[in-house]
């Protein structure tokens, strides 16, 4: 089969993928797509919670048509046994594909290459590194825990032209328009953990709830920042970026106010930016940002690339990720 | 001949046209070209200073070709005689073309229609409203000042992502690369005037001039915003930004600092937002705007729309205009 058609189901694997994102923690989310004669015949993702995992989902959907078909599987299949279930690379094995197409080995231990390995050793043609990049932003925070033993961090900004979060008078109602502040709930949705800073915890009090119909139930855990306790027993206290190690959950949504977001910008803990754009401009209004410790101009530059923009309504969303290696990239 | 051809050959009159921009005041910059059989017989663009005329160097370019040939210009050709030299449109109706494709019609009372009328009296074929937003972009400073007794002025903002224009300590060189840099001084060069408020004058003593090859000749007036003298003969002083109706040149460039910058906005002269964003974070620093005087968020939305994007380097390059009608617009 061409490496065309190889990309082209990985890419619906890869949706698939992207559905879980925010909702399996520990585990990445996964998409698998199972392709017989040109027809799909099975098709899974990673469950919340974890399980069942996506190459189990979409076998148990192909029955026998998964004998003789293909696999494509955005991480190398697992090798390992778990209370949980059993090891999806013996799964396939015992269902009898041709192939097994992967986007990314697996970098966990218990796996790393030996999934791969039992599909070679059962005489299953494997092949890997189809649209590796794709596959490891659709589980960056995964990776990010595997590399850093922290969850991956997104900030999100939403700012008129000249940078400001709110008037003079703290006037922030509204800077971006519907389809802009829809996407934040987007983004929430796909995050495990959501966190603002003390002060716009007791001035907002947020519901960092997710108000779009149909994913009302992917709200994520709401984190406060701060060295005093909170009067709320939903909320996790954290005291300092730093302690996000001690979160659960590989997603964490950092959405203010100004001094949370630029404490952890000085921890050069944010790995991905969300910029919001309305085309306004406020005009001595509160900034985006405080101090982030910044040494110099030279050392601002080359630490952001812009990966996605958008437009959104009238507002621009531009995306930003902190140029950083992750293991095997 | 089709409209098709009508818009591709006036492409090319606009885009001699775009070479006087910011040279020609109190003209408007004009593009000509005269085709016959298919080909180009004629080219001309207004001179600095105004004189000779598009129409007047394309027909001396083409002599006899003229005659049967589809002259193409951007502004209706002027009807009145001056001291400097012949009305266009008489000039057209001896040298006997078949059609004149027009742009815009020319708002100067003087002509107005009389222009076209008196080729039409001649038995000249005229079409008009051909490409006539591009053609409007073009010529603003001229339209401007038609409309509203003052030049066009575009303001520049080079910028983080967070809207500073410095660092907390004044550093700023450099947030934006080579490229915008460069860019910077093609816009200057397409001005008749460049402006800074008292602070930068005082602090960078900055050039203002053009520093690219070819282009050095271009560099503008330079306009110092100041209730107090300037100890400088080579630049003209005015003590606010309402003051512009008394600068000769219909093209103002307004590049800081953030106290000129905002004053320009409050009196609401600002009519193109030039937006130059480097790919950083600042944080605490400097922003690019002092009070505007918005009344209220929903006084901010609607007044800006985004007309150019471009990347420069790594820096993007964001063009804005007032929302606000000119006339015939």
């Amino acid at each position: 089969m061409a490496g065309a058609d190889h990309a082209r189901w990985m890419g619906a694997a890869l949706a698939l993928a992207s559905r879980g994102q925010g909702r399996t923690s520990p585990n990445p989310s996964v998409g698998c797509v199972i392709v017989h004669d040109g027809k799909v015949v099975g098709r899974g993702w990673t469950q919340p919670g974890g399980r069942p995992h996506a190459e189990a989902m979409a076998l148990e959907q192909a029955g026998a048509k998964a004998a003789g078909a293909t696999v494509y599987v955005t991480l190398e299949p697992c090798a390992h046994r778990s209370v949980r279930g059993p090891a999806c690379a013996d799964l396939l094995v015992a269902s009898k594909p041709a192939r097994v197409v992967v986007a990314l080995g697996d970098p966990d231990p218990r796996t790393n290459g030996k999934g791969l390995a039992r599909l070679a050793d059962a005489g299953i043609e494997t092949v890997t590194g189809v649209r590796a990049g794709e596959a490891r932003a659709t589980m960056a925070g995964f990776l990010r825990r595997m590399a850093h033993g922290r969850p991956q961090v997104t900030l999100k900004l939403a700012t008129s032209l000249d940078g400001c979060i709110a008037m003079a008078d703290g006037a922030s109602r509204w800077i971006t328009g519907d389809a802009a502040r829809a996407h934040v709930h987007l983004e929430r949705s796909r995050h495990d953990m959501i966190l603002v800073g003390r002060g716009t915890w007791d001035v907002d009090r947020p519901r960092l709830d997710v108000r779009l119909a149909g994913l009302e139930a992917r709200a994520p855990v709401r984190v406060v920042m701060s060295t005093r306790a909170v009067d709320d027993d939903g909320v996790v206290r954290i005291t300092s970026p730093e302690e996000i190690t001690t979160l659960s959950g590989d997603h964490l949504f950092v959405e203010g106010g100004a001094g949370a977001a630029a404490a952890f910008l000085a921890a050069d803990l944010v790995d991905r930016l969300v910029l919001y754009r309305a085309p306004i401009l406020i005009g001595g209004g509160r900034p985006a940002l405080r101090d982030i410790g910044l040494g110099s101009l030279d050392a601002a530059h080359g630490r952001w690339t812009c990966t996605d923009t958008r437009q959104l309504g009238s507002d621009r969303l531009e995306v930003y990720e902190r140029v950083r290696c992750l293991p095997g990239s």
